[in-house]
């Protein structure tokens, strides 16, 4: 008999949480920039403590039921980095009316109409940063469009905040060295920097100037103007950190826990009993120097078993088997073996769980279980 | 002002639900074979009770939790379809004794020898189907296997029953004519009811041959000698059910319904609030006739956007473009606009959701939210 969670279940190793938020920790105190931590990744109130040594502090959510939740345990000061659908201001609004200084996020003058016309008819003074768009990938104002001062106008006619300027740089994900990281975030840090000069030279206050993709914040060498970070999935890592260099594969914190429950056709795979419904099917290595299919794989000690990769999967099964191209007999791993599977991409892994299993360290018992905030 | 809830939510279509359980209802009453539904699809009540006329029957489950849930909501008769692994046994067992006739699966010696081990042990006389691969898929017993018979034997020694046989033709997902799916059907009813017979013929009672893909389920035009069917997908269907012709895209009932937020770089493309948190990755057209990427937009009153199709995700983002390789404009999408995005795969669209806002049918508002099982 275990008294181990039935697999499949997440499993969190907290002594590597601490020792990753300490690293970045050290690095940006060294810069002499804060930290509003994004906590998408975990939506777990125990591991954002830590960040704060056990207090709140200025945090980013990628949802408002991530908002409440984690204003409901007392945080204060929250910016909610998604562009701003109108038809959510009202929650917006009730969340500011509870005390909670909660910033919302646009880049389209369509938006800021929207917020300014809330504004005025609510007497609602919404803070408000402008998306910067710093290399193409996704969302943002070019720093240096006519739309720039046009949004922050109208945000400002209304009542509205123009409170700064936001940047997340996607495409450093894609950066494989450090020198390629470092210029990510240089680029960064420049076009957020100068969107924000910008807006102060036509009368806006513009406070704030946030930057905050993983592999930028680890990178970043110089930070000049930038009043806060938001990097947050430094607090479980993955294998996509991992293959760029940001971390070792050794520091990744999560991984979801298998059981071997069979082979696959001709003995050429095993099956575990955790499919795509615990580890999700993300590829984000797929198009990587070192493609990682679906998650490495360990013993249930935490040794990387070499070359086996989590390469298909079903609802409730995952197939393992050799990497492709690499001539290796499967490893001896009978029925009931425990194993551990490390997440390509942790914010999706954690996102199909309702909660974590921690360990303080390896080779600790579950001790602790921590609950995952859900839904939108 | 709207009522509706905020987005993104998971939307379903009971009417839809109602024609896609009552299509398939009279096909299996023609053929004169009992239905097992697979409740995995949606993990709801609702719309499993709407399969047996609000009453309980006989379900199949893919992970203990449902088997739990199911159970208590007054479900007595339920397969837990994924193989068995040994430390499971326990919770199995427990669920018997509350009165659930909860069948198991397994395909290997060493589960067998852990079943008849823990049901000599525990003096519990555990039901079991045995696996059987009938195409090459993922797991499975191939039907003329000595192991097939050591398998049974082992069971029946140990005073566990072997009572019968299962499979699930994956390889129909891979038919993409009627002709292959009715094809991959008979092939599936062929190897069960020989394997079947096989262990009837070696002395074990071995009544049930379960048989169970949705392709399958609704090409068969033939079950003579299988017992049930555990199609599940169905009661939602999704566009690689759509793209092999088992339905047609006005039958998907589950939709992401999305809200504008954006353009992407160069107005190439629109932003949504609902990333692969609210759709999943799944690229399950990825290498099919037509690849429907992340998923197929329509309007908010159900009107399919031409070619328009959610071509990447972020997290809380999803990017919609028109088909790669088509000419067309995108169509005017102002912030602010609803959108539904159709799911590639109706099961990890819906894992992504705690529960789904229901309406009666089209231009109807929701009215109704069905609770999903979690975890496992």
């Amino acid at each position: 008999m275990t008294t181990s969670p039935d697999t499949p279940f997440a499993r969190v190793d907290r002594a590597k949480v601490e020792r990753n938020i300490a690293r970045l920790r050290a690095h940006l105190d060294a810069l002499g920039v804060s930290r509003r931590p994004h906590v998408k990744t975990s939506k777990a109130l125990e591991p954002t403590a830590m960040i704060f040594d056990g207090g709140t502090g200025p945090i980013t959510v990628s949802t408002l039921a991530e908002a409440e939740f984690f204003a409901d345990a007392g945080y204060t000061d929250i910016l909610y980095a998604v562009g701003i659908a109108p038809t959510k201001l009202e929650r917006v609004a009730r969340l500011r009316r509870r005390g909670v200084d909660l910033t919302i996020l646009l880049d389209t003058v369509a938006q800021a109409r929207a917020v300014a016309d809330f504004a005025t008819e609510h007497e609602e003074s919404l803070p408000v940063l402008i998306e910067i768009d710093t290399d193409g990938h996704r969302a943002g104002v070019l720093p240096d469009d006519p739309q720039l001062l046009e949004i922050a106008r109208i945000l400002t006619d209304g009542g509205a905040q123009a409170r700064g300027v936001m940047a997340h740089a996607g495409g450093s994900y894609f950066a494989t060295t450090p020198q390629a990281q470092c210029a990510a975030a240089e680029q960064e840090r420049r076009a957020t920097v100068d969107a924000a000069e910008r807006l102060r030279t036509a009368g806006h206050a513009a406070p704030v100037v946030s930057v905050g993709s993983t592999p930028t914040a680890h990178a970043a060498t110089d930070l000049t103007g930038v009043t806060e970070v938001r990097a947050g999935n430094v607090v479980f890592f993955d294998l996509v950190m991992a293959g760029i260099g940001v971390c070792t594969i050794d520091d990744v914190a999560l991984s979801v826990v298998a059981t071997v429950i069979g082979r696959g056709p001709d003995d050429a795979s095993i099956l575990t009993d955790a499919g795509w419904t615990a580890t999700s099917s993300d590829r984000g290595t797929g198009t990587r120097a070192v493609d990682q299919h679906l998650g490495l794989v360990t013993t249930d000690t935490g040794g990387v078993l070499p070359d086996l990769l989590m390469i298909g999967a079903s609802r409730e099964h995952s197939v393992l088997a050799i990497r492709p191209g690499v001539e290796r007999e499967l490893p001896d791993l009978p029925i009931g073996t425990r194993v551990r599977i490390l997440p390509i991409h942790a914010c999706a892994t954690a996102a199909q769980h309702d909660h974590y299993e921690v360990v303080a360290g390896e080779g600790k018992p579950v001790t602790e279980r921590w609950q995952r905030c859900h839904g939108w």
